[in-house]
């Protein structure tokens, strides 16, 4: 607690309803941090301090925090997970993996899945991609609502898709409103690779026999698409960046910084909420020192 | 792999439907360590052996392990979670802490509120207590069976109950032998700690106002129970160790011991199932060079 931290939050988050432009934002690691061995420093002593607030939080048990993690394939989410959660106590953590919706999901509202995945008071939920696929890669590939049989949308019409997504912006939010006011800390982080930093990393998972089978062919077709993912992320982040639950658009072409960045602002954030351990009331500290009696005197 | 493992599991090892007499069993920590802090460095290399033993069971994806902890209360369940999973890739491990039945998990077979809990293929679940609660917990009191509502046993006769605890011996073994056949290593830790040192932890949290929010005045009532609590554990443990799905007994009067031995244990059963990370098929390796070429000729 207390402790000074080196990220300043502003300058990662997105607007709330103010045209976002990702050509504008950077991709490459900011200058809080000199080298990669200073950032790995920063991200350890950042990591202690998530220990020790995570354990305050389970221990308090009033709160909640949900993390959020997007981002184009290949832009470091795996390895971010492992590298800021992997030091909380995993008693208190959850990581959840959204992939492509079961044939049951599809039967449901797009946030109904998440239901399930939500952290209880004094946990914390790690979404590794969420229900942002909903607004993301659904809009780049619209046939992919063609299994959900939403009413009033048999036909992809661009100007009924135009509306759903407008919809489903406002319905995410209301319902992390819903989650904030429960108590819920949300916090969530865009990955910002740049399309050449991409390449690079699909080239090394080609390259080298040991990440071959972290390679996958469709990543390629979806590269092609870049230009649309730019839209839609644009679009979708805007809109749903709220006081309530902020987007922070991290550069991630350096993973040491993105890592560093996502675990400084999550630490300063849950130290923000000012918790601390439970205090036993004192009619039942009264009665400490005579059940210790009783343990002492046990034949 | 091929590391070699400090801990001999036979020694620790509960034997199938073999009396276990308790008091004859140990509670303090054996030879196989100098002192406490060659035990935080053989307890190191284990976590630093098991998350790699944890990456390639994620990425196989053929396996499962479900590790179950149970001890009563102070036996250190919480800490050996802190320290043995601790290092754990978060995204491939999850903890799940059994609490008291709801009412609605009450209207259900007690196998029931496990199942969502079980680790899919690549997975890691550890279970912080579990359906063995079915025969310890409300085994020593057996009221805690009335809201359960089980046919033919309105009335909780002793000869009754006798024959509830064997059946429920032998669902759970039929349920883990299931398990086991579709690819799940389990494997199950109980803390074996004296009556004196629980004695001494729960002075501890008396007398500490940092621990206050841990002690539990129930725990003092429970303690009262600790001989009938010997003979369920005693009899669940020795009807319940398979050779699908052993018990190891493990002295945890000294913490740092018990979490090296169960580390080293689990290591060493992960390492055994020789698994190795996925191969990909020469046909579509083959398209790598020119998925490569088209990367690198991109516009």
């Amino acid at each position: 607690m207390g402790k000074k931290h080196r990220f300043s939050e502003s300058k990662f988050l997105v607007d709330s309803d103010k045209k976002l432009d990702l050509s504008k934002r950077p991709t490459q690691a900011g200058k809080e941090l000199k080298d990669k061995s200073h950032a790995e420093e920063q991200l350890a002593s950042d990591v202690s301090a998530l220990q020790d607030a995570q354990r305050v939080l389970y221990a308090s048990g009033s709160h909640s925090l949900l993390v959020i993690l997007q981002g184009m394939d290949a832009a470091g989410k795996d390895g971010t997970i492992r590298h800021v959660m992997g030091g909380v106590n995993p008693q208190g953590c959850r990581v959840h993996s959204f992939k492509a919706p079961s044939a049951t999901e599809l039967q449901h509202h797009f946030l109904w899945r998440a239901m399930p995945c939500l952290p209880e008071r004094g946990m914390i939920s790690l979404f590794n991609r969420s229900y942002y696929e909903e607004v993301l890669v659904v809009r780049v590939h619209p046939h992919f609502l063609i299994p959900q049989k939403l009413p009033k949308l048999d036909q992809l019409k661009p100007k009924a898709l135009e509306k759903l997504w407008k919809q489903r912006y406002k319905e995410i939010n209301t319902f992390e409103q819903t989650l904030a006011r429960q108590g819920t800390l949300i916090l969530k982080f865009f990955l910002n690779v740049s399309r050449k930093e991409q390449k690079e990393r699909l080239l090394e998972r080609l390259g080298n026999p040991e990440k071959y089978w972290k390679f996958n062919a469709s990543d390629l077709a979806e590269r092609k698409l870049w230009p649309d993912y730019q839209i839609a992320i644009e679009e979708a982040l805007a809109a749903t960046s709220t006081s309530h639950a902020p987007w922070f658009l991290i550069p991630a072409d350096d993973k040491w910084y993105a890592r560093a960045a996502i675990a400084d602002i999550i630490t300063a954030r849950l130290e923000e909420l000012g918790l601390h351990y439970p205090t036993v009331p004192e009619d039942e500290q009264a009665k400490f020192a005579e059940y210790a009696r009783q343990l002492e005197e046990e034949v």
